[in-house]
């Protein structure tokens, strides 16, 4: 760490988040309108939040070049949390997903080096970049073998940046997030397995479980997550390339026993299904990368992060 | 190594040429053929060429969908050979290039998994897709950061191929050719340093160095390489990604020493140019890996390759 870095370095900053109106992209809002920063997103949907009364929002897709052009003109920090489509998709149409992820980023990193923004953050994939690790926590020196489009195309984006900063001096941060989870993620929609499982635990249906649910994950706090992105804005190391998880394996069962203990549900019928041909046996990342080079560690103890996300699937 | 493997073990075997036309695809035409393999070349040219006689050769492009099925539909090996554009291009049209590259490989590989071929055998860039090494000679488990949008778009191809491979069951092997030279390169089309500057030479031109002619490169003889790439069908062995090259460095500069010694042109004008963004210092393949599991070696001397060689471009 060449010195200590803080959110604080973030004031009246910039900062663009391209696919801000996501779940990880309202936290990542969230942590830095605390910061002070000058917040804009821009999203395919905005969902306004109380955060948000300060916050610039454009509704556009990164075909609207023009729109996107006057929303990266001015910004300092780019960040790019367009993820394509889920990470459970196969080849149904692989072409169209290359187009609408790679080549969409190309675009974006592009206008970004014609307005010399400062840094490009790329919120990539811990959890499918580094497909079947021979082991686990997975450093991010480790080799990358995605076996899903998902991670093939996440790696490609991380591979394009690379390019163009060599190429055009475009400095980047590539952020490979494991499975975040927290308020805002709307449970039911293939992706999320915490969401859904507490959105059926609290409605009392029955926990669904792909596979055997012995498949270890690692999850990160959604709003340790988005500090970690914020902090590598203002990071002034060699690295680039950075882990960002809980440093924790959890198999699926673990969180449907955390999960009906929470609800008071013990007992409750649990239904396994087929596991899907993109999952990945265990994947556990290892981040002392980001904590000796950021000083950051996922604050929020594991107890705390499910009630806190439960009181917000309650309400949703 | 599990067994021995040789040439002889092709014969009668169907392999499909996809970009056969092309120089290093003459090569393994020329090699297969000499094997007894039963040869369709399918390519956008086709230069007939008097070793042919037996060889099904069909013109098209990837976009000849049913073209392409026909030719894949009998066939047990598939060599990959269709490059995209040349590597010394730079970002004119990205996703022009993606859609050229990775997304009609992608479609090429459905269709090899549609008809159950037996391997598809990649020729990948190990000039391009390590990027600027730590050190030489570059390992197959180097860290693999391209700085051309072509080498980017190789090794997105090489990772598609181990998804096939996880989610269909698609065998493959990834052959990283470094620079071949050799007969039927034609010069003087940006691609093939040696045969341009034996054609400057032999016609009494100056010769051109880009850069200040001390990069280091590793040239492979493409007779040498071609009998890599058809030994990658018939190996039985767990590894996939293999190192294609001489495993010696030469530098532009020892070349040109090397060439005007051939031609007898001592003391020949040499003109400098502007080094090119996407090359790289130094490239030179560690070529252990395929020495240790094929058995295989660069046969031919460096003198006698380029003696071959400038007897072809004299002819051309």
């Amino acid at each position: 760490m060449t010195r200590s870095i803080e959110l604080a370095d973030l004031e009246d900053a910039s900062c663009l988040i391209v696919g801000g109106g996501g779940f990880l992209g309202t936290h990542l809002c969230q942590a830095l309108t605390k910061a002070k920063a000058k917040v804009c997103v821009f999203s395919r949907t905005i969902t306004p939040i109380p955060d948000w009364q300060n916050v610039n929002a454009v509704q556009g897709t990164l075909e609207n070049t023009e729109l996107l052009r006057t929303a990266i003109k001015d910004s300092e920090f780019v960040f790019h949390l367009l993820g394509g489509v889920s990470p459970a998709s196969v080849d149904s149409s692989l072409k169209l997903e290359i187009d609408h992820s790679v080549s969409a980023s190309i675009r974006l990193f592009e206008m970004c080096c014609e307005y010399n923004v400062r840094r490009v953050i790329f919120v990539s994939s811990g959890g499918t970049v580094y497909g079947i690790p021979k082991s686990v926590p997975i450093s991010e020196e480790a080799p990358t073998f995605p076996i899903s489009p998902y991670g093939v195309n996440k790696l490609s984006i991380e591979k394009y940046l690379h390019y163009f900063w060599k190429s055009a001096g475009l400095d980047y941060a590539v952020m490979r997030v494991a499975n975040p989870f927290g308020s805002f993620q709307v449970p039911g929609r293939g992706q999320g397995v915490i969401a859904t499982m507490l959105k059926n635990a609290i409605d009392g249906k029955a926990l669904e479980i792909w596979g055997d649910g012995k498949a270890i994950r690692d999850y990160i706090y959604a709003p340790d997550a988005a500090r970690a992105l914020a902090l590598a804005a203002v990071y002034q190391g060699a690295e680039r390339i950075f882990n960002v998880g809980s440093g924790l394996g959890r198999s699926v069962v673990d969180i449907a026993t955390d999960i009906l203990r929470l609800v008071d549900r013990d007992g409750f019928p649990v239904v396994y299904k087929d596991a899907r041909p993109t999952d990945v046996p265990a994947n556990v990342l290892d981040i002392s990368r980001i904590h000796r080079e950021f000083n950051w560690t996922p604050k929020t103890p594991w107890d705390q992060a499910l009630r806190e996300t439960a009181n917000w699937v309650r309400g949703c």
